[in-house]
């Protein structure tokens, strides 16, 4: 989650949808985490490298504008500047500030979303393959929380003005149990965080799971992973 | 999972008993992934390294046996001789290989588990968070899957002497479709590779994941969530 | 600069002692970068690790509080939700968000500090040694500028929820050309990104560097290297 | 070595040509190590990478088949399901598992590889530039030591299930000591862990290394030398 | 610094010129510090990489010539074997040897420059972002110091055959005081090291540092910013 | 080899004793490589870490001295400034400044040896499991030679002030083929690089490497192998 500008726009749409569109983009968000040193200073990427990585082969991460065409704006970002929607089944609205969205932090290593809850919304459990997550409110409060590997549960209530971060790889979520709007930053030591989505990735695959090791491993009846599927397929 | 020795050993346990075992021992399966480079040869971690770590404050990772009091054994490990029994609720043994059980690891980067499943056996869904693996089968079969981050699922079923890769943080399981015990060993590019399980991180946590998070994440009704936070909870 | 608390509690004070304290404060914001890859899902400083530094020998990066003492406060921090007072030569209140101040995020990799500009006021000209630093504006505008190793010049003026980055090791700053206080967060790939403030490295350093290294770097007469001195010296 | 598919196809050829194959084949197996961090979820090596890198230049590492073509198979290896022929020289049969391989290692870190030992076969003097090496026994026995820094022998006869570890860079060696045919994984945390075949490199390079240094550093007789060349040079 | 041949060719020439060959040339010593590893025994750059990186996108760093055609030349540089000319206003001679000068150090990790200073001659004060300096004197006698985060400023007059080591990204120089040529080897634990120099940077930027920032910055008069900037302005 | 102060204090020593002092002392030349990133300024190494290592459990690497402890000449050495002795059988001075004799490099990622030899004299056949190195004639000449894994010898006859450069954990030499003492600098992108010395590790291990292996991986007679093993038994 937490980098799907896509449920801005999704209103009231089905979650079938909503669900589609949460994974498909998910794939210009795979993974990153602590990524390695910069060995110039920068490396602006170039327009639409992300489209084009499933068009021919290419080396990982992104190709650099020439630097004699670099210009200040390439390493400004205007795309957190407005509410992403929060009309949608989760009341989320998600805004992504990584590499894919904003190509001048190509190689510096750190990556910010924003995220607006509305009251009772939830950013949905998931998880950043390879970066730590600092959590920042802005406006509102959000309960945010995480798993440790020890399956430990840590949470805090922030306000305004407060932070809570969340270790690399770790199960979490941002909630807003407040009557009001909330807007939190995240920042990442990462230019592309990655998620992996709880619900989708164990329900929403695509081809699916088969039910055998769902049941197997979440201990239900089929049934249960049948209605658990509905929710996320395809 | 693939890290618990303890699920060898709780045939025929209840779930809960099971599942106890399982988070507590994870506490030493933290989380890893490409560790840092080694400073030295080999720094051998010292006996109860893993235990005291809860009694003191310490630098992270373990501090090394004394170089001149290394012996060949501390290269050695026969933990992996044995199958660990299958006769639990998920018809799995996994014998761990990581640090914690096999000190002379410490800061060498790699580790091993065995794998054993029962026909219909699985090593239930989960994630390692900073750790690829390769799952090497040595006999029967296994189907093996990973969910990517753009929600794609790949899988195969390997026969004897057959291996799948699975990338660092992705959810992923083993599954014995065959008709007679499987082995498998499978292999990290770190020391520790650490453990999210998926049932037990969501629905076994403690203290509880709040329900109204849960319910927003799945779309199901909260009986659901109830239902299986039975299975899971400590 | 962008890490002293120390600026919100100077108002009014002289320059000499207000550089004092900056420059007494930076030896807690000494320089990390790219922070090397954690071995553990969390490892909460010790309190008072900071402070201890000074007193005996102790490995680099700061030890963990034991794991079972970890509670959900230790990855809270409070310390960014008021603004610092800018009511000193530079119009600027900095408060930090670094793993000496909020010491949940050692081994995580991330940083976050708050920078609050009155109306013409200036967070000065430094850098970070080893990490990339992402403005995010809050409140107000700022001008936010970085100079390349080729000698380039890249600004932009940030209005609310607008964003720029800079990268690793480049003299930068922030700067307040509009009529209100502005507010911006700082993020870092780096739990402790380090400081080097321009003007107090090179003309408030203890000792002196001598007068002929600083003529000759200039090219101006010793004059100037005096009146600059006398600015910073301690 | 560790990695020369060729062994097991040059039964009773002369050494001559052994050794030029063994050292022909090298150039796939160069150094490796502790490989960089992966920034997206896999980069599936395109195939014929490999031949490719000698003629035209391109960028260190694999660049990565379209994600949009990459199918379950990129993740699978068959090539270890059978024995390496051990009728050589050595009576050994080497068969690599990586990246080289099965270029779906690309980016993971990890790479494994298949040992088959007649009864007396050594996988002679060698190291992996960059990589620890774990050797996990499946059938049989093996001898298996290293030599450190320090120049301490540290070595273990394994029997079936049993693990010993190498660190990385130094000279280790397998032998069967044993009466029947013997097997082992080596597994590694490099996607090509590199070997500098001791007695190849020492006195087969091309062109040779100087008759008068190898002299003086092995303190023998010009003859004792040239003996030496005679038996590995191409 | 530390890295622009120009320097020596540029005797007698007017500090503007002097300025701005020295921040052309600082393009290709751009920011490397601690590089990524290596995936490959070498990867020699190929010829004009660095020129060709204006014109065209490429991934970071530089490509590699087919390991084919690679011969003994390619590890070797003769560039430092004459002094830099030293007749220019810093009475300064700097020689670089990294990547862009001796293509062969690609992924290396390492590099080495040329400082020949004539009495009284200064390596002006600047910082490398990404790596560490250890300077050795060859002849004659240099004072070198740096200043840390705190403030502190470390120096030591060093003899033939004497060495000083200077933490990564912190401000430093050398200084002749002696009254003969003096000359020094630097080394680097990067391939291109980088150069922040201090005057240049502040100063000489362009476009223009606004003299509003730098007048708060330096905390005197905009006249003796003019001064300043009129001395490295191109 | 490299790194050996003890070669240039045992003049017409036997070999055995030379040989048991090379590798008694390269206890204290581990292995480093491209060391982790610093997380601090400086962490100057407390004297005597290296021979308490033997001790007691520590950490990887070294502690550090307080940083109120710290002064300049904690950054500089005078090692080098002597030429080691080359009254030996290899006619070699080898001078370390690694962390062990310099320890101001801790966390630092760099090193530097000094090389002579007399002529005729060789630095023998080694390699560094972890580190590049860059070899600077200062005085007369020398041939410097490296095998890469492909099996291929490059080399080249250095003159004063010429460089080459040997790549990461392969085995090389330099050796004076001149008629005056020569002189260089060799420089390491590690703290510790490490030496793995060809002869010593292969025929002077302690215990031994078993003869049936050396035979087999040498492809010669007994008889050579024990005549090998003399020359550098303990």
């Amino acid at each position: 989650m937490g980098c799907s500008g896509a449920m801005s726009r999704t209103s009231s749409a089905p979650l079938l949808i909503l669900t589609v569109t949460m994974v498909a983009l998910a794939v210009f968000v795979s993974t990153c985490g602590a990524d390695p040193e910069p060995v110039q200073d920068f490396c602006v990427a170039v327009a639409g490298a992300g489209s084009d990585a499933d068009a021919s082969p290419a080396f990982p991460g992104f190709p650099c504008k020439p630097a004699s065409k670099v210009v200040s704006d390439d390493f400004f970002f205007a795309g957190l500047s407005r509410a992403g929607s929060t009309d949608n089944l989760f009341g989320a609205g998600l805004t992504p500030g990584n590499v894919i969205a904003f190509p001048g932090l190509n190689t510096l290593g750190v990556a910010i979303n924003r995220v607006d809850l509305a009251p009772g919304g939830v950013n949905p459990l998931h998880s950043h393959p390879r970066a730590a997550e600092l959590v920042h409110v802005i406006t509102g409060q959000m309960l945010v929380g995480f798993v440790s590997t020890a399956g430990k549960y840590y949470s805090k209530v922030l306000a305004e003005g407060e932070s809570f971060v969340i270790p690399r790889g770790l199960m979490h979520f941002q909630y807003n149990g407040g009557t009001i709007a909330a807007r939190a930053m995240t920042v990442f030591d990462s230019q592309l965080p990655g998620v992996v989505a709880a619900a989708p990735s164990l329900f929403g695959a695509d081809p699916e799971i088969p039910d055998a090791v769902l049941v197997k491993s979440f201990q239900v009846d089929i049934e249960i992973i049948k209605l658990l599927k509905s929710k996320f397929r395809k």
